[in-house]
Formats: structure tokens, C-alpha cells, sequence
């Protein structure tokens, strides 16, 4: 997708690490127009596909995901949780991924109530990297018994794993902008 | 706001302890359609007043703020973090708020980026109750510089002091649903 590469290039910021900071416009300040265009974009990729709901993980995924649900026919966005509230006692899907950019494990919580067998479910997120918080979705999916029909992901870091194990494993995964390379010295960005 | 109203009637659910369940549709699914109509709402309540940011905190805020940001004319959306994460180094605005329903002290996180000294930034959240977690949005509004020019809420529990502090002090609270009372025996809910 042009505009997100574009942006990217304009206003991500690349560190040492592999760390590619977007906190300008997608996971900390949000630009709800450029997430309603990744809507739209998803939505044309996914069309002719029935979607029953979309499923994220908190937190940035959250904006990207409902901004998206109404090109989906305003279809319910469930996000995932990563801790426990008293709020939120009850049948849970609970499982555990690791996250680089936090430094630790946390838990990604679905209630029960929220998935069931036989919904077909798109999952969306902000960043594809290793992929451990996408497949912890899956595995909740899985858990239900609701089916993936589809991945769609904004930036995927196309040198790292995770985009790679999603497709041999058959899923549909969908980014927006496939990052190939990036230069901490020069500030470039190369996508796929 | 009826709409509101009439879904926490329907959907909502009175814990003991003064816990109203809305994850149905409020912060764990999320009904983008109300969302929306919640936007326009505020949009009405604050038109007039010019809005160059809104500021909101993580999880439950983001979707919420995001489906208001494009009544506001797709000004940008600030949601502050509770986390420390390797990719927010730099220059931050933090403050420390204690949540009852994770029963923790968490710390509010804005970088000092995106909020400037003179932006009139509005607030959204989805719970008031004790406004602790409002409290430190204003705060760090107050660091930067930055004008509070209102708050918008989902559901206000009136009968916690939140609202009547923030009010006190001057504050223009704009909640579409105020509860006045909750009865975890008959499930019935009461608005102001």
C-alpha cells in the first residue's frame, strides 16, 4: 500500500536493533485517516470473503481494527487483553507469547463469550515480526473452533520470521507494507 | 445518550461490588457503530470548540477515540501507554494513577512529541468513576502546556466522585450515560 510505505519512508524512524519506531502515526498517535484507508485496503484484499468479526491484541492494534470494522460491514472487533482485570472473571481462552519490544511474557486473554465455534475470524495487528502475538491469537482461535480467514497486518518486518511460518503454515497473511531492509545510519526504509 | 443507555440496560451486567460489565460491546468486543454514534454525539456536545488533538489511554479508550477522531475532522489520536516499551525511549511525559480494577498502581505514559504547549486537546475515555486515570491525562496535559478543552465519557458511575472533582475544578465532563445507581440483585441499572 503506497500511502503506508510513503508515510513510513516520511516519518518512521529507524533504530539501532531493527527497531522501527511509527509511533507518529500508527501505535501511539494514530492517524485515523490513514488507518481508514488500511481498512479500506483490507477490505477490497479480503472482499468476497464472509467475515463474522475481527479479532487484534491490545493496545495498537485496537485503532487499527476499528477503524477497519466498518469496511467490514461494522462487524464486532474483539481485542485480546494482556492482563487479568476483575472485570474480566469468567470461561477465558488464555494463552502466552513472549514480546521483544516489551522484554517479557505476558498473557493474551479472550473471554469465552467473545469466540465461538464455527465464526470466521480476521485477525489484524499493527507489526508482524516473530509472529508470537499473531499465533497466540491463533492458538485462542483455535482453542474456539472459530476459523482464520485471514491475517492482515500493516508493517511486516519481512526479515524476520514470523510472516514466513504464518504462510507455510496455510494462512492468508496480508501486510501492507513488507519491510525488506533498514539502515539505522541512514534512516532508509527498502520494502518488498 | 439513549442508545447507550438502552444497550447497558440490555447488555450491560451489575457485579457486586458496583462492577457494570459492558465488554460486550464496550471495551473487550467493541460495537463500532455505537462507537460511532457516541463520536457524533460528543461532536455535537463540543462543536464550536476547536480541537487539534484527542488524548486517550490505553486499552479501552483507543477504539473509542479513534471512531470519535473522524467527527473532530480526523485530528489526530494520542492514547497514552501503561507500559514502558523499548520503542518509547525518549523524552516522556509520565505519571503514576492507581487502578481499582487491576487493583495496581500503573504509570501513564505520553512522549513529549505529541503534545505540544497551546494544543487544545480533548479528552475520551470510556469509564469515569473515581477519575483517577482522568486525573493523570490532565496532568500530563498540564506538564506539556496543552489546554484541556473537554471531557467526553461513555458511562459515568455518579455515584463515585470522579465526575463531581472534575466538574469542581472546572472542567466541562460530557458523559453520555451517567449511572446513578446499580443493583448487582435485580440487574437493574439507574441513569441520571
Amino acid at each position: 500500500m503506497k500511502e503506508l510505505q510513503d508515510r513510513i519512508r516520511r516519518d518512521g524512524m529507524v533504530k539501532p536493533g531493527n527497531v522501527l519506531k511509527v509511533d507518529s502515526f500508527l501505535n501511539h498517535q494514530c492517524d485515523v485517516a490513514l488507518f481508514d484507508h488500511m481498512g479500506a485496503e483490507w477490505a477490497r484484499i479480503f472482499s468476497g470473503r464472509h467475515i463474522d468479526k475481527i479479532l487484534t491484541i491490545e493496545a495498537s492494534g485496537i485503532g487499527i481494527a476499528c477503524c477497519a470494522a466498518r469496511h467490514f460491514g461494522d462487524v464486532p472487533v474483539v481485542f485480546a487483553k494482556k492482563t487479568q482485570s476483575i472485570n474480566l472473571e469468567g470461561d477465558q481462552y488464555v494463552t502466552k507469547v513472549y514480546s521483544y519490544t516489551k522484554q517479557r511474557e505476558f498473557p493474551v486473554i479472550v473471554a469465552k463469550r467473545f469466540l465461538k465455534a464455527g465464526e470466521r475470524v480476521l485477525l489484524l495487528d499493527d507489526f508482524l515480526a516473530n509472529g508470537k502475538a499473531m499465533q497466540g491469537l491463533i492458538d485462542i482461535c483455535g482453542e474456539a473452533g472459530a476459523q482464520v480467514v485471514g491475517i492482515g497486518i500493516a508493517i511486516e518486518k519481512g526479515f524476520q520470521s514470523g510472516g514466513e511460518i504464518l504462510r507455510r503454515a496455510g494462512y492468508d497473511v496480508e501486510s501492507l507494507a513488507i519491510v525488506t531492509s533498514m539502515d539505522a545510519e541512514t534512516g532508509t526504509v527498502e520494502f518488498a
